[in-house]
This record gives C-alpha cells, structure tokens and sequence, in this order.
C-alpha cells in the first residue's frame, strides 16, 4: 500500500459499484487525502457517507480531476469513453471499471495481484481496465494453477448476482420475490426475464455465434491477464436470484499433471484467495459466505477423471467488492505508487 | 399409449413426486381404472384430490399390489427396498423413484422415450428404475446427438431447484427468502445450508473422490440409459434458489463433427424436446418456461471453438413433472402394454 494518502476521483459514487468502491477503501483503511465524488444530474446534491463524514456528490466538469492521483470511473461505458481522455489531460490516470476499455490492445487490462506489471502500458494513454468481476475472480484462483501446471482449456458456468445489473438489478429482485411469495405475477421488467426463483440464461447483450459479448470475452481476458496466449475458454453466463457474490463452475485442463491435492496446496499459498474445501463437514464456497470478502473462495477441488488432467473446482467472490471495487482500488493505490515513485 | 385403463398403486402420494404423478396422469389423461393411494402413518386418512374425487390415503400392506398393473414407488428408498420384492410377489411390478435400485445392474434403469427395451429385464426381479431427474432431462436432450454424431465427454453443471428435495425443500426455501426479505437471517436448517438467495455446491450426501453420490452416478447412469459405454462424464451439482425446475448447462465433445445448426434440426425431431433458442429475441430455456411442460426446453446452442467437435447448450426440465413423474408414468404404461401384450 502507498504511504502517501491518496487523491482519488470516484465517478458513479451513487451506483452499486461506486458503493461497493467506498466500503473497499473503508474496509480496507486505505489511507485517502481527498476523494471527489461524482455522479450524474440526477444524483447530484446527494450525500454519501464515508469514513463517518458526509460527503457531497457533484457534476463532472473539465477541472474535475485536477491534482488526482488516480479517478475510478464505474458510472458506464459512455461516461468513461467522454471522460478517460479528459482526467488524462489534466494528469490524472483513470482506472475504468464500465468495460468501455476492455477489448482495447492499447489499455492495459489488469488484475492487481496477477499481473501488475501491465500498469506500466497505462502511460501512453492514461487508462487501466479493470476486466469484468467473473474474470477477476477468474484470474485470481486460476493464476496459481496455470503457473504450478500450464493452463489449456476451461470450460465455466458463470452464475451471476442480481448486482450485477446493479442497484435496478438488486430492487428488481427484491419486487419480484416480494410479489411472488404473495402469489402474484410481478410486472415484466422492460431489461430483463424474471429473475425471482427463475435462471436467465443470458447476461447482457448477445454478439456473435450465438455467445453474450460476456462470454466471448472470457478467452481474451484471460489470456492476456493470465499471459497465456493458447488458453481456450468457454462459457456459459446465467442469471441466478442471488443478490450479491459470482458463483464459478469451472472444469479446467493443464499441460502437465496436477492433481486436486496439489492444487490446493499451492491455492493456499496464493494471493487473494482462500481454500474453503472440506465437502464433508459440509464446507465448501457459497455466495451467503463471500459477501464482503476481500478473497475468492476456492472449493469443491477434485480430479476429473473424464479427461487427462482435468479438475473440477467452484470458486466464488463478491463481484462488487472483490470483483470490481477491491481490483480498482488496488489498481489506484498501485498507480499512485508509480507516479509517486517516478 | 394403452388402451385398457391401468391399475396403479402410488405409494408415498403425499409427497411432491406423489403429487406430480397425479398431475401427469391428470394433465396426460392417462386412462386409469382404479388408483390406490399409499403414504406413511403420517399422512394416512389425508384425502388427495384427482379427476375431481377425494381419494383417501391407506397405509401399506401384503395385499395392497393385489391386481395392480403397476406400483410407482416414491416415498424414499427405504421404502422401496422392503416393498418392491413384496409387490411383485403379488405379481406387481414396481416402477421405482427412490433410487433404491439405481445402482443394481440386475434392475433397468429407463427413460421411456429412449430405451423402452430395458424393459423386458424386469421380468426377472418385477423392478424399472427411474434415473433422477437430471438424468431424465440429460437423457432426452443428448440421446438425439448422441445418435447423430456420437457423445464422447459431457462437462455439466447442474443447478437443482428447491423441490429437489421434497416438500421440506420448497418449506425451507420460502420461509428463508420470506424471512430475509424482512431483514432477519433464517433459522438455520438441520438438512441444509441457507438456500435463499444463496447457491450450496452440495446436493445429496458426499461419496468417494469428493464427488456427491448424484454427481458421481450421472456416468454411470447416462452410459446405460444412452448406451453409451465409452461416454465420459463430469458433473458439478448446486441447489439454486428455485422451487421448480432442473437447470443443465452442459459442453460436449462428439466423435464425429455435428455444429449447432445440426444439433438443432436433430433435436426438433425428437420426441419429448422443445427447441427454445432464439437468443436474439430473449428466448431459451428458463425454469419458468418448464414449469409443468412435459418437454425438456432446450436451447443456447452454440459451437465450442474450444475443443474439436465440442458444443455448449442450456437445458432445463419441470425435475418433478418431466424428470420424476412424467418418465415413471410412462414407463408403468409400457410395462402395463408389456403384461396385456403377453
């Protein structure tokens, strides 16, 4: 962690991950100087609490950013393509959490315990991506393994959080189990199917063959976070009445031998991550357990003896704590370290 | 379907697959002469409604098979294994929902659409089981493409609803989500982790190689019924929060080259499948959309780029309707025809 407390610029302060954002700093007594916070017309004027003061939320102008270490842009990807360039001219990094800048070869997509070395790409054009919250939690429990045994193929079932629609996401459940328990119909939502005791199995928009732009991009994030460029991914992304926590089902092959004893070994060595495995005392990863957990929990390790070196595990983290705030966060911190340094 | 009304036993027709075979001989207008209605001391003089009648609930005894065509047992395994061999004294054969049987290979194992003539081995000990409900489902989806092109390795993730486990299931899930929605964490519960607005990556009881004994019998199971004696599997099982409804994801691999184009055209030919896949437009299977249909919906077809020959796809089955009751139903029809025939 920087000594020196830290600038920050936070757009989207009023979203679930602008919350999500301030519980990480806060949790994690990050020490901050000053934090700006912004939001659209809408939520201007509105306060915020953090760190027991009460924080007014503003309007982004040119001056914005002026003197910050580093701004955390979670207020959508059309806010972050207007707004990146505009922090940089004025010398402050951004840190993009919206995927406006995922699939861009010339912005660094980090994870901050995995790969940090790609923070130094963030000088041409001032901006880091933070990837999307299953391939960070992804990344962090399967890093280990593909350095321990060379990653080669995965195949997931992404299980996704009413959060992760955000805070419309989170009431849009609450008002669909609310009417469903008193045995009504709830009204149709115009963004999605019912989630209320329901699987939806899309989770954004879909591209091409036949894939969400969410699951295609599971291959190339990984690979360039993981560094390794031959991993093949697929991956299927359903909608789960759950309201906070990504759950990972995930069936991967290494090159050379591993073993579930081993890779729980060398998972309990790992950054980020804690090994939550004794299946019989009924321990193993669940959301209601991640929620609020700076780490991935990793579990239900096993051999899969349907294929050569392949393994079964399910992993599971808070997609707005660990999965984008906790990353972004972490990615700031680094960041000012950097200029601090330079 | 035959044409003289059967006589069937139910035992354990309290219950919730007890429940659902009264539905399906309703919803199917199965033509039934008599109907005997078996349940514990519990829950005997209860009176259960079907075709309009009250019909009461007697507890069994050694005359009780006397005559029937057909027994469908669904009160636990237990059960099962003392009645089954008594029944057929009486010249009755069982049609077995415990999974008492489900392991024994002197006992078919059958999905009626798909290999009706494991049937003729029950002459021995007067016993059908019937797989559980993922392996229905699974069975119907994948038997056409197995025919097609040849099933070598299945990776699937199963998301089981509340009613998966009985009425006690569907009691816990909604008095949990009732309670959370009132802002008290729920009573705790003996049989189980929290299921509201959580995932528990266990359903069942554990067995060997950290493997549930459910997960580690889809193999074994889906080999017999698809006759597919090559066919590797894994599988990762999680109770999700839904009352109703089996969720399947499933990737796999074929020995000859199929496509997604293929697969579909295979499957709407075949009996008992629904093609739901018209991503574009929001529609593929969903739990909801399965809720008393007797198909399997399946849908999210797409080719794998990432193994030769590989395809994922999403299925989803009423587990009580279609997978328990709707495939035992049928199969005590076909052995009812069997006797007639003979």
């Amino acid at each position: 962690m920087s000594d020196r407390p830290l600038k920050l610029a936070l757009v989207g302060a009023t979203g679930a991950v602008g919350r999500a954002v301030l519980e990480d700093l806060e949790a994690r007594e990050v020490p901050v100087a000053e934090l700006r916070l912004f939001a659209s017309e809408r939520s201007k004027d509105e306060l915020v609490e953090f760190r027991g003061d009460e924080l007014e939320v503003e309007v982004l102008s040119d001056r914005s950013f002026r003197g910050c270490d580093a701004a955390l842009l979670a207020a959508g990807e059309e806010v972050s393509r207007r707004w990146a360039p505009r922090a940089w001219a004025e010398g402050c990094p951004s840190v993009d959490l919206s995927g406006a800048f995922r699939d861009d070869p010339a912005v660094p997509l980090v994870v901050a315990e995995v790969n940090p070395e790609g923070l130094a790409g963030a000088s041409s054009r001032g901006i880091v991506a933070s990837p999307g919250a299953p391939s960070v939690a992804l990344a962090l429990a399967l890093a280990p393994l593909h350095r321990a045994a060379g990653l080669v193929r995965l195949v997931v079932t992404e299980l996704h959080p009413a959060s992760g629609a955000g805070r419309a996401g989170v009431r849009q459940l609450e008002r669909e189990v609310t009417s469903l328990l008193g045995g009504e119909e709830p009204d149709p939502s115009d963004l999605s199917h019912r989630m209320g005791f329901n699987l939806v199995p899309q989770v954004g928009a879909f591209g091409a063959g036949g894939r969400t732009i969410e699951e295609s991009r599971r291959e190339p994030e990984l690979r360039r976070i993981l560094q390794a460029p031959g991993l093949r991914v697929t991956s299927t992304a359903v909608r789960v009445p759950v309201f906070y926590g990504d759950g990972l089902v995930v069936n991967l092959t290494t090159e050379r031998p591993l073993g579930a004893e081993r890779a729980r070994e060398v998972l309990r060595a790992a950054p980020a991550v804690k090994v939550v495995d004794a299946p019989a005392e009924r321990v193993y990863p669940m959301p209601m357990l991640a929620v609020n957990d700076d780490a991935v929990l990793v579990g239900r390790l096993r051999d899969d003896p349907s294929a050569p070196h392949a393994l079964d595990l399910v992993a599971v983290a808070d997609n707005l704590r660990r999965g984008a705030a906790g990353n972004a966060v972490r990615i700031a911190e680094a960041l000012a370290r950097r200029v601090s340094a330079s």
